[in-house]
């Protein structure tokens, strides 16, 4: 067994986690231990957390729609009302099982029932592995504005393991490939090499650079846990990616994109812009926009729909006093924040990408 | 100028508090300031607020709809949304002012949005100054269950003028009267004996007073912040009574009560109960109800109705494993945690309340 951090939470991975599980769950002696889940992981990964477990633990489900669209706080209304049907109680325990959308969802309803109860994340997406299990940030969406809503705040603990992903569909593993790919741009050029020849891995080299994805985010995290410099390079790409991400859900014209598309967009942008303001250099860019393009499909905006982007932009989390905060890149691991950058450029970059040929 | 605490969530009182609050705002240098009212306070305290702020800070205003019906996720919805909205950003300052339903409700909001920004409190009902002023405590109800929703965190500081109680209607102010009554019976008789004479206290004696509240109140929940033991003291009466407060809520037949109105019934019924299980002193027992009854209206509820107010219990926030947790007394300032009530004692403190006779 894996282990990063000691306190909560604490981030437990290997195949050998389960026994792990079952000494907090009985030490913690909850009053009663609820499980949510969407549609999706109550069909294929309830049975088998179910399987893992002691059989003097019971769980109570609680099963939610799946998808983005659900990540709301009329969903959160919907659980919060169920827990309290239910007769939970300060000491109950919440498992929340499955991708981001839960963990995010669920993180925040227990740590706001009855002013907060415990709770534990099992994620079962490559996004939610690599992304969401580390740092404590949890939450919902605020109409298409996306995670407005939410605390931060550390699960008991992370427990991760590899084989639930054989549950997920191909195009979900991906979206979680891109926020590895932005480990490998904010923290190590070897890192991203080596996820080059991702989708040829063996289940031990996948659980392998899946933990180091974590090991990444976790450094970052400790060294700055209330963002004042280096957290903010986990944006890397999500300034745009996130707007980019609200505006396909919001447009009627628009098929939703998955996080890790939109954030995929949102890198090759980056370092197009890191490229013209901080000359990150241009034969990385052209490879790394390769390798993006390679592996998720390209979206054109015309130009009417990157004014309405830009328009998005306002929203982020990290914007003060009405300024765009970017973080964009001289090269790989070596970063710079609060970046002020013109519209114009912006339009360029999305240029860069429509026109780009491998 | 009085003040209690010196970080995060100090209190400060007394009519000379603004240069203080103009001090904090400009060293807080917010992106924004936005000040949440009701229709109520908006009207009464917002031109109170204005003119003592300095001429150089502008303020944004929410207003929402007055009353406990309305201290509900909805209401944070419409709430969070204004502020996106208004551009609000991580380092804008919300400042709330009004009683402990806006107190309650705008920290909650402050405390969610973009996953936290800072907010003061300025309570403006005697209930807010001597109860929601101090603790961190916020959230909104769930459905006709109080305060299901919320985190704990304090603001930036609380700045209390009992000015602000003269645009304040007298039930209302009886409201706040009823949890400077528990301060005495849970922490000192002295002091109970003092707040006898309330009604007819100048403003310095008030302020006297209402300043004695929030210091038992703050010793209480500094000595115990994470309620294991004494801070559970300040629950004093609110089993019961938040049970009756929410049957009247729900029922068609029964007017609302307000906050104290409901727990000015629990405290006779728990110094009920105290005198069966614990021999809380009989004469004292006679005197307090006397009191009680003296300055809040008695309302008789039949059997089935008591029926549904136990039925009620079983959502109280202090509840672990199913059982009802009363705290009770043995005397003034001396308690019990804890304590699991039977239902027939119950009834009998509902039947003893209905038929005292003073």
């Amino acid at each position: 067994m894996k282990r990063i951090g000691k306190n909560k939470g604490v981030v437990y991975g290997g195949s050998d986690i389960w026994e792990e599980l079952n000494r907090l769950i009985k030490s913690t002696a909850p009053s009663k231990v609820i499980c949510l889940t969407d549609s999706n992981t109550a069909k294929y990964c309830l049975p088998i957390l179910e399987s893992h477990l002691d059989s003097d633990i019971r769980i109570s489900g609680i099963t939610v729609p799946a998808g983005e669209a659900f990540k709301t706080i009329a969903t959160c209304q919907s659980v919060w009302q169920q827990l309290s049907d239910l007769g939970t109680d300060r000491k109950s325990l919440m498992i929340n099982l499955g991708g981001g959308v839960i963990t995010d969802l669920g993180g925040f309803v227990a740590c706001t029932f009855k002013r907060g109860i415990e709770f534990i994340n099992i994620p079962t997406s490559l996004l939610a592995m690599v992304d969401a299990s580390v740092g404590g940030k949890n939450g919902v969406d605020l109409g298409h504005i996306k995670n407005q809503i939410g605390v931060i705040q550390n699960p008991l603990a992370v427990f991760v393991d590899v084989a639930f992903l054989d549950t997920l569909p191909q195009p979900e593993r991906n979206s979680g490939y891109a926020e590895m790919l932005k480990h490998g741009l904010i923290a190590s050029e070897a890192y991203w090499n080596e996820l080059k020849d991702f989708h040829n891995m063996n289940s031990d080299a996948l659980a392998d650079a899946i933990w180091k994805s974590i090991e990444i985010k976790n450094r970052v995290v400790t060294k700055d846990p209330n963002e004042k410099g280096e957290r903010k390079t986990l944006n890397y790409g999500h300034t745009l990616g996130h707007a980019i991400e609200s505006y396909c859900l919001e447009s009627k014209d628009r098929e939703p994109l998955l996080h890790g598309e939109a954030i995929a967009i949102g890198m090759v942008l980056a370092n197009y812009i890191s490229q013209q303001m901080l000359a990150f250099p241009k034969v990385k860019l052209q490879q790394t926009t390769s390798h993006f393009l390679h592996h998720f499909k390209r979206v054109s905006f015309d130009l009417s729909e990157i004014e309405k982007i830009i328009e998005l932009l306002k929203f982020d989390k990290k914007n003060v006093d009405g300024n765009v905060n970017f973080v964009l890149l001289k090269d790989f691991g070596n970063y710079k924040i609060d970046m002020t950058v013109a519209n114009d450029l912006i339009f360029n970059a999305f240029e860069y990408y429509k026109n780009f040929k491998n």
